[in-house]
């Protein structure tokens, strides 16, 4: 089996999985007689490529780290729209990690939405598909006979999705209580030692966990959109960030913090996804957590969520400090899910 | 699809178990197109039952609760051995559930082997024969084309194995830390809070978590099975329980435990593998963990392991407080994916 492959966006995340996917190659050959060749590239700003033979990753890589694009490469460069790409490529599967704007999700799930509609199937490591049109794309990629797979968008590579989907069958999912967001959990540490919340940011910022915009963290939208995620997924919700109740960090004040601190308790921005009658309410807001808590030990960059199940009861499962090779073996791993489902 | 069933043991955890799968009777014909009929129950001293036609589970079961045997049932009640009943039933799967003796894992293992030999698929939730025998098992089952699944044998329901089988394809599990054994979580518990060890045992009998043998617990065997099983089937380890490097809870004394508690420190038994050049090393022993450790949370009869892994890692995974219920869905979803891959 060979694979034909689209990146779209060709950021730190797409990099950091085109090294793991190269540093792969052998393996992939010996134990899942697994090929690949890379048919497309396509960035906003830092050229694209497409290539019905397809592109030498390495060279790509190594002109995008050194040029800052991929413009150079050579004739297979192409002055075309990402959309017009995907519908001009001949790729099996689309590996989107394009920049995202959390408030629409676009343009990430115009993108998949068009890569559905072309034939093939999906990896996303963006949570804007899944948190605003999860019900639209899922059936459209049944329609087409193709996958969708998204493990990335909520807990880097912790399998979140892949443990309820593959490893809980006939079991329900009655709610969801998540620790997700990581410069949150970053700044309110950082408060409940002392620090005000510009210097929290400011140490967040130092050590590249906060999104350009901070705002998407601090009010809560990036919580909301991976509840969102979650709850259309694991709970047949239909919902969308912006229908989460949010409340983020900005009414917590270092006096705050460290007066639960002196209590023996934190703060924490929960995520958290509960059915209510007929429909899935979900919310973000700070919360206080004491030792007993088993999100208590999740701090820095750490991450967690607690699934209520009816048959198989309370489970959490924690993601300690990931970083980009989490993610991109997320994506690694739903490309792998996905070869052995086209298979059999 | 039409699966036949024989149970071997017909305790607490198989009755619970078959009450499951009655309550699920109904969804399985519809979500799944599964139909099941038990052919065979066989109990050590609570009489055994076999029946081509498959027996009527629910009158089976009122009369185990009722009378404590089912002798009583009718023609099908017969006088063989567990052994017997295996090699003379015609199941397509057996759900091996007999007590176990933890230090030899017999007569679980000989069970399972002598299924896998008639061509059944297996399901335990027995530690014994993943403890003591996976390597020689698994190829007999991979050998006869058939499988051999275990999830209740760790962690009640809990699906760490097949988080690992399934859902983390091309990732390699480096290191495991576990808090598995309900007892000396419950019993150094208690001892923190001022308890003799005596004291602390008769809660733990009290709410029903004691085996037994209590010193299987206090001794560490039962942790010990349990990591020998998580090596051997996530890590290639060839381990068995009486070669893990082994400490039980009873050079904890309640001084010790107060004056941890005094420090903020708690005592819990820790069940750890690692790879140690070539080989990997299992341990078993109390150790003193702070608020900041994801197990300091799992009190009660909670239980919890943190997978270290190359490309994905560190994941906890915490199980809040299981029953019967939880075993009991293990069983019910390694049916599941063993039909469903029998299937493809």
């Amino acid at each position: 089996m060979k694979l034909r492959l689209a990146l779209i966006g060709f950021g730190n995340v797409a990099r950091e999985f085109s090294r793991l996917l190269l540093s792969r190659r052998e393996w992939l050959l010996k134990e899942r007689g697994l090929g690949f060749k890379v048919v497309a590239i396509a960035t906003r700003s830092h050229g694209s490529l497409m290539s019905e033979e397809g592109m030498n990753l390495e060279r790509a890589l190594k002109l995008r780290e050194e040029s800052g694009t991929v413009l150079e490469y050579g004739p297979e460069s192409v002055d075309l729209s990402t959309m017009e790409i995907i519908k001009g490529c001949s790729a099996d599967l689309m590996v989107e990690l394009s920049t995202l704007d959390i408030s629409s999700g676009r343009p990430a799930t115009d993108h998949v939405r068009a890569a559905l509609e072309a034939g093939m199937s999906v990896v996303t490591a963006n949570k804007g598909p899944v948190a605003f049109a999860y019900d639209e794309l899922s059936s459209l990629a049944r329609s087409r006979g193709v996958h969708f797979r998204f493990e990335g968008t909520v807990m880097d590579g912790a399998p979140v999705f892949s443990l309820v989907e593959r490893d809980l069958p006939g079991c329900e999912v009655t709610g969801i209580r998540g620790l997700l967001n990581t410069t949150t959990n970053l700044v309110l540490g950082e408060m409940a030692r002392g620090a005000s919340m510009e210097e929290a940011l400011a140490e967040a910022r130092r050590r590249g966990v906060t999104e350009e915009d901070p705002s998407m963290d601090i009010d809560g939208w990036d919580a909301a959109a991976k509840i969102a995620a979650l709850a259309n997924v694991l709970m047949g919700a239909r919902t969308n960030p912006r229908m989460v109740d949010r409340t983020g960090i900005r009414g917590v004040s270092t006096g705050d913090a460290l007066e639960a601190a002196e209590r023996g308790m934190k703060h924490k921005l929960i995520a958290s996804a509960e059915r209510f009658g007929g429909f899935v309410r979900t919310r973000v807001r700070p919360e206080l957590v004491g030792p007993d808590d088993p999100f208590w030990s999740v701090d820095g960059t750490s991450s967690a969520v607690t699934l209520k199940t009816d048959l198989m009861g309370e489970l959490t499962m924690i993601e300690r400090n990931p970083t980009l090779a989490q993610t991109a073996y997320a994506v690694f791993s739903d490309i792998l899910l996905i070869t052995d489902a086209l298979r059999n």
